[in-house]
């Protein structure tokens, strides 16, 4: 891997995509579809998700650029006034990540002519950012030479919950062939795949130069492909919303995954770069949790304004609110109270936290 | 036992007194130093638990008394209108159950001559209000005679909650004379005592002759009595403040049960009528729950202005709040919200709910 300068100059014309979108449904009641999870300050570190990672950004990128659903398009532009409005493309709805990611690049293309871009979620933790920066020069260097490249998060055990990224010969600069990309696996398999050492977690990380992203799209989904291109010729003009009404709504839902870098790694054409981050997808309160401080007392307390107790309840995460709160008895409850709404549960049960707003709407029938 | 009718007339001369103290502390943050469990509508059925002694003595007694702290008349006046000034007995500050009782049949006897009196907590649910009407009638037929007469709870299991009351002989009319009082057992000696078919729960409910009563203290606390008596002298004139302040505080701090009803027990002048009530102490939220009825999935929904939905969550019990709220995967969870402070906890942990308010006193700091 390559050595990072921390006061290296940003990447020559690189430019950061941030896909910001996804609602984080099992961070039921703070995030909703009105404020998803990116919006948040999660950690209570005083930035949103999305802001700490245009932050982790900037300083690598000459353009920056978010594309979210049109309904947080102006809450993306409260939270980083540093992005302008070109900086911004809203959605009319969701069409899934390669159309989104394609036309960013389309956009890009059409406003610099081809550069290196890289695409990154808004709602990733990142605790080494040093590591990060220096992951990304590795990845624009291999891209350059026309490869996707994806960044492979070093697995800190043999976790079900993501997809892997299986490396093969080493190609120079820190960069692996990739051999294949999978589904979650299942214990068994995360575990076999841990003890080979091959294989790193998909952290949907993306770094390519746009003529080469454009080029395996037109390949593989024309449709996506010449329906980007129209929207972002229209784009900066007086047509913008016609062609936007026309045409986005017939592209193809697909992921980029499945849309172009599993095919594209059949081919040989995908290079991952390994690299320990320090990342978390905080999908759950249990992986938030993970990521938090707990008290002396050996509970953990966020964004509250008011006492927080607990007896015989280690591990309690409490969030959130401005009432006292005492957790008896309940190991690893969760608790978070987010004004409009409680939940309690515990860390073991946060994954079905996912259909707790559907629950209520059925209670209020 | 004798038969109850409905329309029956009071017992002649029949004074019910109803000592309300306790905070609840198991019954934290609902009940509170400021608003003890007796003022609180606990069950959501639109009285409190001292409005509901009251409707149940009402029918019985020509007097009604309440014993309550000083901070708290004002709000036992508002609950229970029918009650007149001289009704409300205020107490400076506490002194237990004995001296509270002993100022009631002074006071009582001061007004009325000797009477038969009744004592009966202001915080107990009784389901059963016939049987307890004829329980009453029964025990003050019995103290008539001269004893003191409790109410025996027929146990519906080997409750180790619960003191104990052992009877004997029949005395008749339902009565039994009381061979011993013993205190909450353990595991063993609670199923022993069930199974011999003897054993009576002690619900500290106390049907006797003022004058046997003020006799019976006067030869084992008659510090208690000569005080008391001074004290219900003064009551109704312009000196029961000075005579308060300069008696009341030196009044032996002692129960009813160790001052009088065990040792008259061992001189066998206890009787006991035993009495199957539907009887509840309600002594935390585990209790509580079992008398609430749940909704169709299984979870009890109480004095809520908002949705409430659960996953894998059967018997919680949701209590207060404006809020919606879920509940995912914590079995028999309690979620009570007060509006000022919001409490976590399970059936099983409930009686570790006394100490929340310290724990929060501590967390403050």
């Amino acid at each position: 891997m390559t050595t990072f300068a921390p006061d290296a100059p940003p990447i020559g014309g690189f430019a950061a995509v941030v896909p910001a979108g996804g609602v984080g449904s099992r961070l039921w009641p703070l995030s909703r579809p009105e404020r998803p999870k990116f919006l948040l300050d999660l950690l209570g570190e005083g930035s949103t998700l999305l802001q700490a990672t245009i932050e982790r950004l900037s300083p690598l990128a000459d353009h920056v650029m978010v594309v979210t659903g049109a309904p947080h398009s102006d809450a993306v532009a409260a939270q980083v006034p540093s992005l302008g409005a070109a900086d911004i493309v809203a959605e009319p709805s969701p069409r899934d990540s390669m159309a989104a990611i394609a036309l960013a690049a389309a956009l890009l293309e059409a406003r610099h002519g081809p550069v290196v871009m890289g695409s990154f979620a808004a709602d990733h933790v990142i605790r080494k950012p040093d590591a990060f920066h220096a992951a990304v020069r590795a990845a624009a260097a291999c891209a350059a030479e026309g490869k996707i490249v994806t960044i492979g998060i070093s697995p800190t055990g043999p976790s079900e919950a993501f997809g892997y990224i299986e490396a093969g010969d080493e190609l120079g600069g820190g960069a692996h062939h990739v051999v294949a990309f999978t589904e979650k696996p299942d214990a068994d398999t995360a575990a076999r795949f841990i003890a080979t050492g091959r294989y790193y977690w998909n952290a949907g990380m993306f770094v390519t130069r746009t003529d080469v992203l454009l080029g395996h799209v037109q390949r593989l989904q024309p449709g996506i492909e010449s329906g980007v291109r129209e929207i972002a010729a229209a784009w900066d003009g007086p047509e913008r919303e016609s062609v936007l009404d026309r045409v986005w709504p017939g592209l193809t839902r697909i992921a980029i995954d499945h849309a172009i870098a599993e095919p594209v790694a059949a081919q040989g054409g995908v290079a991952v770069v390994p690299a320990d981050l320090d990342w978390h997808d905080v999908g759950d309160f249990a992986s938030l949790a993970s990521l938090l401080t707990p008290r002396a007392d050996g509970i953990t307390v966020v964004d509250r304004s008011a006492p927080t107790a607990q007896i015989d309840a280690p591990g309690a995460l409490v969030m959130g609110g401005d009432r006292p709160v005492v957790v008896v008895g309940v190991e690893d409850a969760v608790v978070v109270d987010s004004g409009d709404a409680l939940l309690v549960t515990t860390r073991h049960a946060a994954q079905d936290v996912k259909n707790a707003a559907q629950a209520l709407n059925t209670a209020r029938t």
